[in-house]
């Protein structure tokens, strides 16, 4: 296959390095990424500036660009511009530095250009490490997993026709794999405020996850239990359980 | 009610300071919005850097806080920081200098917002103008249909514990008010190259929106008719479909 391989850790991160040097094992692969980091930019696109291009040398059989953009854009730019001549197979997001579990998918930056490979008529999936800053040994015996993952799913790409894989390694013993839903993550203490040099406040966005009760089909209960989970993700954001309600209450 | 507003065009923008006064004429409004343009910034949040805050002068009547990060931040700093002795009733996005209709709200700043709202437990609701860059009376003559929306809703808030609300209004004469769905917005050209004075490529995203045929109850079909629509929008990511096939074909 003809792989687009990007990630939200900027080009230098073990993550994408790693996973395309596997992939690269067994199919063509093609990078697009940003120049520097850029995790928890949700879906955002570029539009108010110009997004600058760089070639760049990630091995000898891979043709690499990094971008001054977002995960989306790399996405975007790497079918439509960069690479519009090679008809992209598949899409690959990650492996990212730290998990993408639950409802937080909704700020990853790994996800995101998943996402963008679908709305791009992709078939597209997000890979991440359910550990932050590991070794690069980790992010490679990772990668062996993700592209056996990859040459599973090589002659059932039909079943990413309406949406992406999600999905999330951990550390240590793998115990096999699962299919799993969204969990639901919450933070408690989100807010760091300061007072900076000046007099003046600033804030810190961070908190600590707050331990839920996560129903055990949930990607964080299988990761945590040791599992590979692989969860499917769509956009499909109108609440149509809502329209009826909605009719006869406001019209 | 105690409502807090924001946008993704920043706090100097028409479209919120007309929004919170006429807001205000009924309720207890407090601004937390960029300093500056965010729009397509998706759900993102700041994690990488810290986050300013300066106090800002909109109404007499209104507590107006600017800071330095995305739509989502203002929400999550607003109700869990700036304003956090108050019981927020309801989050309100906008108006938003533009439509945010069908797929595209995946990209939006101004719908991320509400999202964030939802997120935080509070009923939220996205506002967003069909034409670009028109002036300030137009503004205030949408905020006017946004405010009886409002009021119209605050007795039934419980119907928004399951996602937002995502509401556009056309300018011009306004034939009603429809329930949509999301429709399916493409672009083509979305990309343009250019070369810098120093020989390097880069691009600009943009392009047109595709001519598409869409569903009669979507909100694209619905807008361009002269109707405000209002589409239920939520984040149950989970495609729920797909867990039975994959178990099949991967496990």
């Amino acid at each position: 296959m003809n792989i687009l391989i990007t990630n939200d850790d900027g080009i230098r991160a073990d993550g994408i390095i790693e996973l395309a040097k596997e992939i690269s094992k067994y199919h063509d692969v093609y990078i697009v990424a940003p120049e520097s980091q850029r995790s928890a930019t949700g879906h955002a696109i570029t539009i108010h500036n110009p997004i600058m291009v760089n070639e760049e040398f990630v091995d000898d059989k891979i043709k690499s660009f990094s971008i001054s953009g977002t995960p989306a854009d790399c996405v975007k730019i790497g079918i439509e511009a960069l690479f519009k001549d090679i008809s992209i197979d598949l899409v690959l997001s990650g492996i990212n530095n730290g998990p993408n579990l639950g409802t937080d998918v909704i700020y990853s930056g790994t996800v995101s250009a998943a996402i963008e490979g679908f709305i791009q008529n992709k078939p597209s999936i997000a890979f991440s490490l359910n550990e932050f800053n590991v070794s690069k040994e980790e992010y490679a015996k990772a990668s062996k997993y993700a592209s056996k993952i990859v040459n599973n799913i090589e002659d059932k790409l039909h079943i990413l026709d309406d949406g992406i894989l999600n999905i999330n390694i951990p550390i240590g013993e793998i115990k096999g794999t699962k299919i799993t839903i969204l969990g639901e993550v919450k933070y408690e203490n989100a807010l760091e405020e300061r007072i900076n040099p000046y007099g003046k406040r600033y804030f810190w966005i961070g908190g600590k996850v707050k331990n839920l009760e996560q129903h055990e089909h949930s990607d964080i209960a299988v990761v945590q239990d040791g599992y590979i989970s692989i969860t499917p993700v769509n956009i499909d954001m109108t609440n149509s359980k809502k329209i009826d309600i909605l009719k006869e209450s406001l019209l």
